[in-house]
């Protein structure tokens, strides 16, 4: 797995998702607030140094681009839509995850703890002045990193428990069929396991499978 | 385990963490900044209608003043030395994990990390305006929420394999000493559970711890 961030905060390359379009009239006052917001935010990652490789929207171009790009840091910079671009960001980045930082006016308690669930490493409501982008980013960083490991030794500690329980099924089933001890079948179960070149859980899986379809 | 926040946000029982005091003499401006500073940060909870129940420094005390109070969320203000007031913290809070929020001048990126580990549920470096802290505090409380469920869930599943293993050492045991099928083991166990009004893995230890002594 990856590590971040990289030696030099500055050289992450980040993608920004965004939809905000400058609005066509002059007469929709909130619609420009919006994309003076957007282009403030741009603006203020530029300054700090940042190196935005691409901006574009959630649309089905996303999962493609990122694939490609490979971003180390995602920003999405929306308005109320927040949720709907997040969902299509985790997907996008359900292979290899990275660190997620949301810039959005929604500051619903649901939003904020789905959003948190989803993975996302900074949840920042009502924009930023451009001096805390650093810090902000910083900190974001930081979350993903002790965030993943946490993930990591979950996933890692579920899977060792399937596997567990999968072998000690296997070591059953040779007890009972074959009168062995319980280290008999345990030392069979790993000579199988190297003869295959196999993790000793698929051996076991194999036998369970093989004990169900002979009966 | 008590779920964050309480139906209404400004009901929050909050403790401040602060060590700064104003400077004696008019000469240290540094000083006196800080101290305007905490003070900034204070006047803003109470503006937006938070409820500070206490205010006191990381000393000896604080354990027993965090257990009678009972605080549903802990806000750290502290300049540099927010490594060693936030160790106190923690420590203080083991028994019952609560959503801390820290206010820093420290920007180091491996205080930060060292932060999140210790389970911080917001690393606000260099302030905030008042006007920000309320989606600050519910960003804090939902992050709060949801790292608790992770990491309920990973001692949940560590503790199920730790069992598992301890079960399946027990039942091996009388397999080969008594010479059973694994499910008049497993039966076995589960009687003696249901006997002496024991968890099937207690039981399961005991047997071990027997058969060690016994030899």
């Amino acid at each position: 797995m990856n590590r971040y961030p990289p030696n030099d905060v500055r050289s992450l390359r980040i993608v920004v998702i965004n939809s905000i379009m400058p609005p066509e009239g002059e007469q929709d006052e909130l619609a420009w607030a919006q994309a003076e917001r957007a282009r403030a935010l741009r603006i203020g990652l530029l300054e700090a140094g940042y190196n935005i490789i691409a901006v574009f929207p959630a649309d089905l171009h996303l999962p493609d681009r990122v694939a490609q790009l490979q971003p180390d840091m995602i920003i999405i910079d929306a308005e109320s839509d927040a949720r709907d671009v997040l969902e299509h960001v985790v997907i996008a980045t359900q292979g290899a995850p990275r660190p997620i930082v949301l810039f959005t006016e929604d500051h619903d308690k649901s939003s904020m703890e789905a959003a948190m669930a989803a993975g996302v490493s900074a949840y920042i409501v009502a924009g930023l002045q451009s001096e805390r982008i650093k810090p902000v980013l910083d900190v974001a960083l930081a979350r993903f990193n002790v965030d993943q490991k946490l993930r990591t030794e979950l996933s890692d500690t579920k899977l060792k428990l399937a596997e567990r329980k999968t072998i000690d099924r296997a070591k059953g089933l040779l007890m009972e069929r074959h009168k062995m001890t319980e280290d008999e079948a345990y030392q069979k179960l790993r000579r199988l396991a190297m003869d295959k070149n196999l993790k000793l859980s698929d051996v076991a899986q194999r036998i369970l499978d093989a004990a169900e379809l002979l009966g």
